[in-house]
């Protein structure tokens, strides 16, 4: 499927290339990212006490940079976690490799991979492709297109989305491309995301909007409850537009935000739809929670739930799963206050059965987008999670023997 | 399978037995265990917050007899949960029909459901049935097999185990069954059981010897991480053996634990071994943490990963996995120190992959019981759970609809 994404929607000054190097059995699995003049950087990595390699030397390189960077390399087919200090060496070696080339300092570079945890990284093939890729980088749709799947693992679609904005009367545009099937899959997965802008910031307003779009878009989808080792969110803006840089509390802020939140909300859900195995996109609202932090805890526990996920994947309108996940959460509630709906449908009213149709909600809950929402009715706190349903399929995907 | 347990080893003065009351749509549903005589009991009840009807009535009986009781009655079938105050109201008439037909107070008998949440419990046909019920009971193996055949919902075999020891000369004896094949399934399981003895004790003895047996067994296994609404543990001591009343600090007391832990241990990997779907049995054992609690988190996360679970279903010596999972664990240690064996195999040595044949420990660990070893090397903590692999078959028993 080639990306519906048009050379117009394309953020200035910014190019992108892929090849296969051999790392993946077949395909690309090579992908560059380059912003052709200095580009603001803000990131979020993962929080899992162990990280792979790429993520140690792009903090490092962050922070020598003053977060000013050029350009984010990414592999598939190799997550260089668990491989000592050689995994260090070939991230390493591999920013030197593309500064080398693109002209700058090896710590203006973002390293990013993402496959099997604990295989040696064969570099010398990364390092053999790379005057390939960098020579090949363009700011054209198709180069983007094949930038999208050399990223890709367990995915079974690429993941992009674009979006612009007015800042001060000139226009800036926000392109952003994702992967992960999984949240985490340690052998053959982990999310990724990369949104490049022609906006210009300085990094800490960027990882302000960084902090304001996540909690509400990458945070709050769930597939199956891991943390991976490699997750990396990378925001990158290059200011090549002409507008001014956003500032704090001013309507240019505002705008980005809305648009850059936009992008990271259309990805995250793409993440969720793609979920390894899932048919549908659960969507959890919980209201009435003594807290937000309360409400989050009891939406995150149904989202993760092996027997609520299992139930959505046959349809079945199960709201006692749903209400023992919650009771099991850690928050304090008066059960018997709780309601409790299902793709719109009164199930559960006052803690007990409310009657309903079996066959017309057992229809309602094979739609694509499922939206449950659970009202605690012991506060104003409120949160919203998205998951998938829990398939036979994503057994068999991660049941596979690795050889 | 008839169980293999002989008149012999059934405990003085407790008597079994079975009816099908038409609860479920066929087979035994409704079964009765009797202390002839005044038992000291001891009960652990969920630590959901959402409760069962019959936990909430067994909670007050409990302290209102000072824990002296004469009868269990548990159905299968419905969970009586979430059901309001009639639940509340048929649990309790349940009590009362059983205290009447054998003799004794109300507030002596304790009562358990399991099943589907949320659906009225028709407590007239359990009514119907206990005066054919307690009529019937007997110190018999048929009637004991017959009760741990009525207390099954999605298990598909009887769980029993006996033990002896002797306390100060006299012979006593342990007969003990469970059901569960999820640690909860709120639709159509739950985790009980019962364990009977002829011993002596005090409430507040067996209270002690539950605390002490509990957290090694039936708190150390899972099977898809969700805790029941109606997980309710039940221990009876009648006396009736004439032995002495055991004493904390003496060689009775110590008997008696050694004896009714091993009954403890054998019904909750009875119940794992039964896991829905489960293939196999796995043990985690975690050492080296920086506490027994720290051990115990990551013992605990490592188990109810599904991307764990998953691999252990198709035997791959995933060992990344299990790096990752203790990684997002929240417990601080250092990655590059850490060792992973699976089935005997050192995989992971220094956080990183250790040479071994992928083929023999693919064979290795299709075994029925698989020891998994993950040494953090950053302490002296240490501590074991008991989980299954999470198969295809878990997702076809969760999945399908209701009706």
């Amino acid at each position: 499927m080639k990306p519906r994404i048009r050379a117009s929607q394309f953020p200035r000054g910014v190019t992108f290339s892929a090849v296969a190097c051999g790392l993946k059995q077949s395909g690309l699995d090579l992908g560059l990212l380059v912003s052709e003049s200095p580009a603001a950087a803000a990131c979020v990595f993962t929080t899992n006490l162990v990280k792979a390699a790429p993520l140690l030397i792009s903090q490092t390189h962050l922070r020598r940079s003053a977060a000013t960077m050029r350009a984010i390399i990414v592999n598939s087919g190799n997550a260089n976690c668990a491989t000592g200090p050689a995994g260090l060496l070939a991230s390493g070696r591999t920013a030197a490799a593309v500064a080398r080339e693109i002209g700058c300092r090896p710590e203006q570079i973002l390293v990013c991979s993402t496959g099997v945890i604990g295989v040696p990284l064969r570099a010398e093939r990364i390092l053999r492709a790379v005057p390939n890729l960098t020579a090949s980088r363009a700011a054209r749709p198709e180069s983007f297109a094949r930038f999208t799947r050399a990223i890709m693992t367990t995915d079974t679609r690429a993941k992009f989305a674009a979006e612009s904005c007015q800042i001060g009367g000139k226009r800036v545009r926000f392109l952003g491309c994702a992967k992960g099937a999984g949240m985490i899959h340690p052998r053959m997965a982990t999310m990724l995301a990369f949104i490049a802008t022609d906006a210009a910031a300085a990094p800490s307003m960027l990882r302000r909007a960084l902090r304001d779009a996540v909690g509400r878009t990458f945070n709050a989808i769930t597939v199956d409850g891991d943390t991976s080792t490699n997750d990396t969110l990378a925001l990158l803006a290059n200011g090549a537009s002409g507008a001014r840089a956003i500032r704090s509390g001013t309507a240019g802020y505002r705008n980005f935000l809305a648009a850059f939140g936009s992008v990271c909300q259309s990805l995250a859900l793409q993440i969720v739809a793609d979920g390894e195995g899932a048919h549908r996109v659960v969507e959890i609202e919980v209201r009435g929670a003594p807290s937000g932090g309360a409400a989050d805890k009891v939406a995150r526990t149904i989202a993760n739930s092996p027997l609520v996920k299992t139930a959505l994947a046959g349809g079945d309108p199960n709201w006692g799963r749903i209400l023992a996940a919650a009771g099991r959460s850690g928050i304090r509630f008066n059960p018997a206050r709780v309601e409790i709906r299902m793709a719109g449908i009164l199930m559960c009213r006052n803690g007990r059965a409310h009657p309903f149709s079996e066959r017309a909600a057992h229809r309602k809950l094979l739609a694509a987008h499922v939206p449950i929402v659970v009202d605690l009715r012991a506060g104003r706190g409120a949160a919203r999670v998205w998951t998938c349903d829990f398939t036979g399929d994503y057994v068999r995907i991660n049941a596979s023997y690795r050889s």
